[in-house]
């Protein structure tokens, strides 16, 4: 006997109709005398729904007052699911954050889970088969309900999984999987078999958002297997799991992300401390900074280059604007139309010649790098964004990504 | 200061207009320096609409989950009023039924609460000035989520006024009290100050539907002072306390019934258990007997009369039916053109001549009585349905309750 968990979003229990979809899906394990850890979102539309309220009712409602309240948007849809089951005759029961319990720290919104102790809930699988526990939401020490923040449910899965030590963490999304990059940019992009947590944990930050970056964390810190699928259809979706449970691939995956813009300030003084008062200035406001690149100092002056997210661009002028008479500058150059590109595999950790590889190509098809990036297993190269789509699909040609047959390798939507 | 339970039903908190009218409720025991806990309904219309999904979901919802869907109705009101109270700067909380936690049995759709520990919502009242509580919702060992039943959020102001040893408990309806009679009926009818918690029970009984008769037994039992006061005015309504805390009064209010059904069954053998058995195959039903006469014996036969809620009628000739080899009774009469109406006042426990003077009251006016029923406190006569408007004036007048101007002494709606 296995224990499974799966967590389905709120498109996947909009309505009975949907509902009855997951059904399908929680038969599954069940029929193998598994039992299911099922955990949900609120309904689609309901959390906004009562966000909206909130807001209505106040200007700034307070935050432990809207976790309450929103939360009851998980509450309905775990009692829902549970009704549908318990009328299967399955025996089923749904399951709150303060009766798992969840314990989270009280940062209302976006609450970190401290612990979760799987013992009441392992006495609760003795009695039931599926458990329908409610995502997204917990308990802080005070007894009082938090969240964990949007996406919050699959940080949910994975640490219930973890909690009770569950065979695999199924993640259901409108996606069969993972993709070596965007099939909407690269038709010839291909379903991901198995990618490590680091790679995952790269591509998410790149705007693959499959999985949201907390819950992959959490994956990795204590090992759970989690299996990304689609909620349409039955075929294996990707496993995301440790470097050591897969075979050796060079290049996992190409990423993107359009979300940037790039400012460099021109003739800045190079003296200690520069550098720290211009990105901690830029950090108090919470933006954050992405690449950051120095160059070689010249005449005790030296060009200083970084990318913000574009909707940020505006506001970082503004601060250093303010800080010119400070620091000393000649000038502020920006550009709004760049794009990151990233080449992203764990098996360039002991191959060299990726990086080179990667600028080969671009260069084939005469595409200007910006800027240049690196970690042990990415490298980011800063394009003009016109050439964002041609720079994808040279580069997964170049490291032999594409499928054979020139389409996605799952034959669901 | 004083400690002030105030409770309001949904119409109250439909919509942020609504919760603004509350809020100014709110805010007058306030300005004298009071705390305040305040028992909400959900928003009007809300836990039916839950009901209704749960009814789609299932022909037979499982009590328990439906439970806990409904009772998001109340967390949603709650969080929103205690949104709109931090917004004014007042300090207030939202508490959930776990969170008091309000201990109930774990008779889902109907619990019973066992107790209130009062001590950590004393803890909180140090800290806050408004505790904004969920009413008809508490929670049963395991730590699931029960409610009350209909109404129960009365029962739960009442509860925790109880346990708080609250001041009074102000219960907040759309009349401005009880009153003498039903004033649609009477137009002589007067709000009541004063009313002993019997008197209440026998009201609430008779369909003077004010207050849910579970919670005026609770402040029956703990001595809690209940002011039944109106939404939309700010005069007093009626106190409804200890007999030895109101001037003498010997009748205090008339209360009709039009929901009644007579059953006669003619020439029933006289013989031991053979009431038991009618009334125990009828109870078998959850059907309610109300007033029951037996005839004295003749020739060892003897008639059996007594009523049941009209739409329980037919089921309950069914069940005699099925009864009639058994029991052995000659005929089966019934009528459903009849109604109750009773006169009720504690002062008629040290009074003799208040039955009489019903009696000829609707004598006078040709009104026939077709059975009499008496308690210590109420002179309940049955007649015929057509009489019940005339029946109730005729009495209402001959027991001095007429106001002198005619109309209700208060001048909200």
């Amino acid at each position: 006997m296995s224990l499974v968990v799966q967590k389905f979003g709120g498109t996947s229990v909009a309505n009975l109709e949907c509902m009855r979809q997951v059904l399908a899906k929680v038969k599954r394990p069940l029929s193998r005398g598994d039992k299911v850890v099922v955990v949900l979102s609120a309904m689609s539309g309901e959390t906004n729904r009562l966000l909206a309220m909130a807001d209505e009712w106040a200007a700034q409602p307070d935050p432990a007052e809207v976790d309450s309240l929103v939360s009851t948007g998980e509450q309905a849809s775990v009692a829902l699911f549970a009704i549908l089951l318990k009328a299967q005759g399955i025996r089923a029961r749904s399951v709150l954050g303060f009766q798992v319990p969840i314990r989270t720290n009280c940062a209302h919104g976006k609450a970190r889970i401290l612990d979760i102790d799987g013992s009441k809930l392992h006495t609760m699988l003795d009695e039931h088969d599926v458990l329908v526990v409610a995502g997204f939401q917990g308990c802080d020490d005070c007894q009082r309900i938090t969240t964990l923040g949007r996406g919050g449910s699959d940080t949910s899965a994975v640490a219930l999984a973890a909690a009770l030590e569950a065979d695999v963490c199924e993640i259901y999304t409108d996606v069969s999987g993972v993709f070596t990059t965007d099939p909407n940019i690269c038709s010839t992009a291909r379903k991901i078999d198995k990618v490590a947590y680091d790679e995952m944990l790269e591509m998410a930050s790149m705007g693959a958002k499959v999985l949201q970056i907390r819950s992959v964390e959490f994956a990795k810190k204590y090992n759970v297997i989690v299996h990304v699928r689609s909620t349409f259809c039955d075929e294996p979706g990707t496993i995301v799991c440790q470097e050591d449970q897969m075979e050796a691939v060079l290049v996992s995956g190409i990423a993107y992300d359009k979300d940037q813009a790039r400012i460099t300030l021109v003739h800045v003084e190079d003296r200690p401390g520069v550098s720290a008062q211009v990105f901690s200035a830029i950090a108090a406001k919470k933006i954050l900074v992405d690449m950051i690149v120095q160059n070689p100092s010249k005449d005790g002056k030296t060009d200083l280059t970084f990318t913000v997210p574009r909707a940020d661009l505006k506001q970082t002028i503004r601060i250093l604007e303010g800080l010119k008479y400070e620091i000393g500058f000649g000038d502020l150059r920006y550009d709004k139309h760049v794009a990151k590109i990233s080449v992203i595999g764990v098996g360039m950790r002991n191959h060299s010649g990726v990086a080179s590889k990667a600028f080969q190509a671009l260069s084939d098809e005469g595409i200007n790098i910006l800027m240049i990036s690196t970690s042990e297993i990415k490298v980011t190269c800063l394009i003009e964004e016109k050439y964002t789509e041609l720079a994808v699909r040279t580069v997964h040609k170049a490291f032999d990504l594409d499928s054979e047959n020139g389409t996605p390798n799952c034959s669901c939507p």
